[in-house]
């Protein structure tokens, strides 16, 4: 490998077509917006209309331990698939975290930690947003406090073991610590549950502050890393593709891979490649949910962004792909969904994670169950007749995170005994009933 | 970085001071040798005095996909423990095994397949190897058949289901398939009876062979890209090193990477860093074993070779670190260490493991408990004060997987209730009574 760890991000808010919607404050509780003590550069970066940021110099450091991260043709998964097409994967799983999830961790930890916060507080689902928070405090010597959603916890205990060996203090939610805890009576959505205790726990201990790994302009941007290494990658490969590939809980690994790609082609008038968002049929914001404002966590004193969700009180269900089970999606992404640059498709847990043991044993690489998603969505562009959605020239795809401590999932593939939960239509009526639609005409994608 | 996969392997067999002691037919029965189907360049790799070996080119491409693995200096692992001198990290973790023991299972896959076997059968105990031969197995379409120490399969039951995941079928040793573990009862070191089973399994089934991962000659000399990529790293920081460690389990990552050092120190005539096995006290082979002969495995018809051990027939206590349970040392290492070249160091599992703990908050890297061995001997050199361990220079320590299968053992590390089991003196000296010394007289060392 030839290629550098680049040396600045690159944002796409300069190229949308329209503004972000703004954000609205909540209506149901009078002035309860909580302060978040967000620094300087991290507000900057989800506002301003800059292209390019300069990566301080100690997060370039810490990059530089993990990244470039690889980028290889998956031959033999294609031939595996019957592929039309090269298909060409961007691996993220080889760090501590096993995930994306470090860029923006390390970048954020060393935004707060000099901006005087000593302890950073955040909710995770699937664990690999914490694990890569847990580690990044450990880099720059700052305590960390996580609340994990307690039915993923116990499912993966190791994803807390790893945490706690990277110093970190490790809460399986809901907790009997917050408030928001006690008056959810273990109800509604988990993530933005254990995103709601984090906020709460994190508002009223000092020196401390709340971070999220995912859906924030600013997350987005930090993972741009992955995109503008996989675009000069293909280059020395001199390889041309017309899809763009990733798995989508909130939208930071398909935004960092995919968005790069959306800028260049905006900026230099090029030809844009068919970005793709895999997500869960789960929770299938992207394409069964409604374009509208909705919270982002349970507290209900965040702001209410415009995004695309199944709604923020929806139930939904357990499954192995912890980090697709967001009930929306980042802003960024969503607008861009709105706007018809983002195509979507839902993958069911089985074919997904068939779809990974095809991929482990064919390229010696073990996805994520999250991972599996964009693989699937993949192999059925690669290897459609007909339809909109086929890629013709050529894939990229991100692998997000290895599989390692989800071997539980693909036990259960193995034994015949993995299942698929999709949510039925009255039930995602219901959830998205009571949310004020963006106001702005929808365009059909 | 810059720096090649090797092109060529290279042995230490022609830089001995002594020819290794033969084989011994077993005593125990009559002509019992069981016919073992060894393609011929391993037996070649064996036994020749030939230095370089060029390495085929499937096998070539395959290291690729993981090749050249990264070497680091541990800076703040250094800081953590106050380090006298530089630390340098040669990490065999980043592939599918999880280990080092990719590197012969692809060679040796290889050479079976283009020998016409269709399947290969083995035995593993922490299940690396195991894992690492089902990859291989996949990648060059032959079926594979495991046996896995049943306790560790039970201790880390998704090692098996990575293993299946792989196309591979796995048995939990002692099975009810074979006579060698009908006949010891359930009694006995049970990675030898593992090996024990796979042997049997193999003799009596059409088109397969037995293969091993660890301390045969061509096994260490497939290993030695490990050290000739590291050698080249070390001069590319202009790093120097008077010492070089690894874990010991039969001593395959040791080797690997400590005997290009000897090799090219004989060859060229320079200076020979200390060479510095790393082995668990609860198999004590190096540090309290007798160099007689003794068996490789549980089914008593294979040959008796030459070997530091605490005896084949002792019952080995449970522990995390099920790579190092292995009564002896390979051939090769165990008459390096007879004649003066290797230095060894007995380390128990909870200063192992501490120490394992301390190098992934400073470094971000979850070594596996096997290679916490090696650190906490890297960390006793590097900060001992007086004493013949010692390093003034740098050390070069190998990292010969990760840990992410192994969270339970660090569980209880945090937990408080990881234990030592070191074997009493009495047991040691019942366990090697029965065995004939090797003739040549012993040096100390």
């Amino acid at each position: 490998m030839s290629i550098q760890v680049p040396a600045q991000w690159r944002s796409a808010l300069p190229y949308l077509d329209e503004r972000l919607p703004e954000d609205r404050t909540p209506q149901t509780r009078a002035g309860g917006s909580v302060q978040v003590n967000l620094p300087m550069e991290l507000a900057r970066q989800s506002i301003q209309q800059k292209e390019f940021w300069d990566i301080p110099a100690p997060v370039q450091e810490a990059y530089r331990s993990f990244r470039p991260t690889p980028l290889w043709r998956a031959s033999r998964f294609e031939q595996a698939i019957g592929s039309r097409v090269p298909i060409w994967v961007k691996y993220e799983g080889e760090n501590i975290s096993g995930s994306h999830k470090l860029n923006t961790a390390l970048a954020q930890a060393y935004y707060y930690h000099k901006a005087g916060v000593r302890e950073l507080v955040t909710g995770t689902g699937a664990g690999q947003w914490g694990t890569a928070l847990a580690a990044a405090c450990s880099l720059f010597g700052m305590r960390c406090t996580i609340f994990m959603v307690g039915t993923s916890l116990e499912r993966k205990p190791y994803r807390g073991v790893l945490m706690r060996l990277l110093g970190a203090e490790v809460h399986a939610s809901p907790t009997t610590l917050t408030d928001v805890a006690r008056q959810s009576g273990g109800q509604g959505n988990s993530l933005s549950l254990a995103i709601g205790e984090a906020v709460e726990y994190a508002a009223r201990t000092s020196g401390a502050a709340f971070c999220i790994g995912s859906g924030e302009n600013y997350s987005i941007l930090h993972q741009s890393v992955i995109g503008l290494e996989a675009a000069e990658q293909l280059a020395e490969h001199e390889a041309e593709v017309d899809a763009v590939i990733g798995c989508v809980g909130a939208g930071s690994n398909f935004g960092g891979l995919a968005l790069p790609f959306y800028t260049e082609a905006k900026a230099s008038g090029g030809t844009m490649p068919r970005l793709v968002a895999a997500e869960s049929s789960s929770t299938p914001k992207l394409t069964k949910g409604v374009y509208a404002y909705d919270k982002t966590d349970a507290t209900g004193t965040s702001p209410l962004e415009a995004m695309y969700t199944i709604g923020s009180d929806y139930s939904i269900p357990d499954s192995h792909s912890a980090g697709l089970r967001y009930h929306g999606a980042a802003k960024l992404i969503s607008a861009l969904r709105h706007q018809g640059y983002v195509d979507a498709v839902a993958v069911d847990q089985v074919t997904a994670l068939e779809c990974g043991r095809v991929f482990t044993q064919t390229q010696t690489v073990l996805p994520a169950p999250e991972s599996c998603h964009a693989l699937a969505a993949a192999a059925r562009l690669a290897t459609s007749g007909a339809g909109d959605l086929r890629a013709e020239r050529g894939i990229l795809v991100c692998v997000s995170g290895h599989g390692y401590l989800d071997l539980g999932a693909y036990q259960q593939l193995l034994d015949g005994t993995l299942r698929d939960q999709a949510p039925s239509p009255a039930a995602l009526l219901a959830a998205v009933s009571g949310l004020a639609p963006v106001d702005s005409p929808a365009r059909q994608s």
